[in-house]
């Protein structure tokens, strides 16, 4: 079995099957210089003087030839997965995808006499098709700038059915596992998770250390610090690993108390939940309630790894698995392009949904860890969904039923009525009511106020201009904020 | 009044000049090139041909004239502050130390035809002897590889009569100004002081946030609750600053709320103990106490300035004094040399003694923010203090008083007898008892076992050769731990 890099021409394929080799110990092949050592001349002269269509025959049979093979690690060309006998013996091997955004590609490319970078409009479109075939395949993201020493060891160690997408931000580097064999398997660690999640997972995971009641109740100072007590009493030294198994609730807190306990202890995440494993347990957000505020209290704090099992949701209560589906939908409007046309098409949290949202997230997280611009769009429908819990205080309405609401609210202040109608659909097809009875929306506007990425008197809102154009840092009138609320209390 | 920077051979003098003057939108001078502009040849050239004695007479001259103009900054030849009319005259400035270690220096200068360069042994006995002599005339210290760009603002800002050490640290530099008018006057901010504090120096504060009960008992969850929340009940955002006015509790405390309010604000700190002068203000480490052991639950929160107003020191109840002072002893163990020899001839919390004890604090953190190692040497003592302070549950010992008497324990387990035999004197002479009654040893010495230092089973203990060879990391026989403590407690 293979390790294949695949990516976009300017990815760095060559350089980093070198470097993946050397950090593995083993040999790297480029499917680019075996075929120039037997066409005998560069391929951008092959290419010109024979054409795609003979350039791409020859590139098959050598690709297919050097797979057959089993060549340790092997970079393979650009455009070489547009051939389905490729990609179909691509099945039997790793496939690790080298992300490189349109600018950089282009920057890299063009100008040195590449057949494909002499256009920068045809090369624009090429990379929008390219990644579609590239993200179907693939087993591995590697976004660009990662440091492949430490994405060797993580690729090195992939196991068939199993999908790694490697998260970078600025503090930090982890691998995030999708699969249903990926159950952690940690030495020296405290089990953090709730009594739901521990019925029904207790024989996956090691002993479990802390059980806590399910629900946001449990994001309390007062729980923290039985976790707490409870590391302190089982003797953990912050060269142990906290195990936080289970939902949002499980994941922030869990993530708080390791950022805490003894200045900062490792903390490895297994989502349970469809917000969990599509949102909420990457970028390294922790922290608990205040009862004034959600959140008030946390720290950033990246983990360690995340590991995400698919199945697991299908043990979810109904409510809470459409409650979830809300962050779904606020991931997709904030990515539009490939994955807002699967949600619309009614794709949910199926496995392939739930990693392209992680995907999202995590590119966002990588550009903006501190949430200093970028990352608020990550905020889309939650100042809203905020206020809306802290009014019904935090038990009428789970985490993804407010954001739900608060996405309605945010499209109908970004004036995208027809949008607005499409996202109502869908959430009401996932069974979330789209009304709450008997709250006051003046309350619910006051307490939009106490959102902590308030600036002086005004709350900055994220708005929607279409899918894949979301923006922060706009400025709402209370009578328009006011009005979108009412809506929602009818 | 010039902006004058002194310091050794290979500090940098010359360029941080020029980029000072550049931020500070002013001319520079150089005391070397002017000096070699009038005397039509290299100092080099001068020095070989005419020697020493003739070459400090010019040089002397030179910076006299300098000095008399104003110039906005001058940098002046290492050597030129030998002179005593130079000194003298420098007293009208402010003299900003550029510090540079022996071995960096040697390294810049060497080989390089310096006259005073080219011995190494007669290099570092010059750095030792001009050290004291720069240390002794300047208003503010420089780190080696502080950016320029950033103290040039607060060097700018210097009043007569204070002193700046600049703070260096992976995670962020800041401003530790020293002096009788470096009260603080932010903007936004929230004020956190103890009840003692408020009485004596509302005055010189902006209306106080939260008085909280002053002693170790406020160093809570439950306490930190309350910060959070009036936090949040005051509108304050993680724009705004939290300023914390106390000793050691107070800072650990109002740190650990400011790193977690709403993910991190910024925290300033005006220390008014000796210990909180000396050490807890200064490096980031902030937190409270669990029941089960100390400072368990806690974050690295470097503050953004800390303001250290030495008369606040005279207002401490004796006890509480004399209990800082064990810090003293403790910080001129690591530091050895100078602030050694004028611990030892009885120097205790006058202002120099305070600034040369954060000096060596701050250095320590420089290298090691982390405590991935060097920066253990600063739990001297602490182990043992620890374990006494959690077995007497934190109320009948002061944390200084613990302080001493672990050092006690670490210098024996050391088996340095003459050197405890010293420190006891100097303990006892500041009215530190060296017992303390009512306790089981062996109750202490499983106590220090809850150490966060612990790797597996065992607690690696800081450990003394001499004054300034202060190392971690070592093991001690349970035994040998259990002899130190019962000396203790008898």
């Amino acid at each position: 079995m293979s390790l294949v890099l695949i990516g976009f021409m300017g990815a760095g394929k060559s350089t980093a099957a070198r470097r993946l080799a050397g950090a593995l110990g083993v040999e790297a092949a480029d499917s680019d210089r075996v075929l120039e050592d037997e066409l005998g001349c560069s391929i951008e002269a092959f290419f010109d003087r024979e054409g795609e269509a003979a350039f791409r025959e020859r590139e098959e049979r050598v690709v297919l030839e050097l797979l057959d093979r089993d060549v340790p690690v092997l970079a393979v060309g650009g455009g070489a997965v547009l051939s389905e006998r490729v990609r179909a013996a691509l099945r039997a091997h790793t496939v690790a995808l080298l992300e490189i955004d349109v600018e950089t590609a282009w920057e890299r490319a063009a100008g040195r006499g590449r057949p494909l970078a002499r256009d920068r409009d045809a090369f624009a479109e090429r990379h929008a098709e390219r990644l579609a075939i590239y993200e179907g395949i693939a087993d591995a993201f590697v976004p660009h700038g990662a440091a492949i020493a430490e994405v060797a060891g993580a690729v090195g160690a992939m196991e068939p059915g199993t999908r790694l997408v490697w998260a970078r931000s600025a503090s930090g580097s982890y691998p995030v596992w999708f699969g249903e064999h990926v159950w952690p398997r940690p030495g020296r660690c405290f089990v953090l998770t709730d009594e739901s999640v521990a019925r029904l997972y207790a024989h996956r995971m090691p002993d479990v250390g802390l059980a806590i009641a399910p629900g946001e109740a449990s994001k309390s100072l007062a729980t923290a610090q039985v976790v707490w007590e409870a590391l302190a009493a089982a003797g953990h030294t912050r060269a142990d690993t906290l195990l936080a198994v289970g939902g949002g609730v499980v994941g922030d807190l869990g993530g708080f108390c390791a950022a805490t306990y003894q200045r900062g202890m490792p903390v490895v995440h297994v989502p349970t939940t469809v917000v969990a494993q599509v949102d909420s347990a990457y970028g390294g957000k922790t922290g608990v309630d205040l009862p004034q505020a959600k959140n008030y209290v946390g720290a950033y704090h990246q983990p360690a790894a995340v590991h995400v099992v698919p199945s697991t949701l299908e043990s979810l209560p109904a409510r809470e698995r459409a409650a979830g589906y809300a962050e779904v939908v606020k991931t997709a409007l904030i990515a539009g392009g490939a994955l807002w046309d699967s949600v619309l098409a009614g794709a949910r949290d199926d496995p392939d949904t739930v990693l392209a949202c992680a995907r999202t997230k995590l590119r966002i997280v990588a550009a903006d860890e501190r949430d200093a611009g970028l990352r608020q769009v990550l905020n889309l429908g939650h100042t809203v969904a905020h206020a809306l819990e802290t009014v019904t205080g935090y038990t009428r309405l789970l985490h993804g039923e407010a954001v739900a609401l608060g996405l309605l609210a945010a499209l109908r202040l970004s004036g995208q009525d027809a949008l607005r109608g499409e996202v109502a659909e869908l959430l009401a097809g996932a069974g979330l009511t789209l009304a709450v009875g008997g709250v006051d929306p003046v309350a619910v506007a006051r307490a939009t106020r106490m959102d902590k990425k308030r600036v002086g008197e005004r709350v900055p809102f994220v708005l929607v201009e279409a899918p894949g154009a979301v923006t922060p840092g706009h400025a709402v009138e209370d009578r328009d904020l006011l009005l979108a609320v009412q809506e929602l209390v009818a």
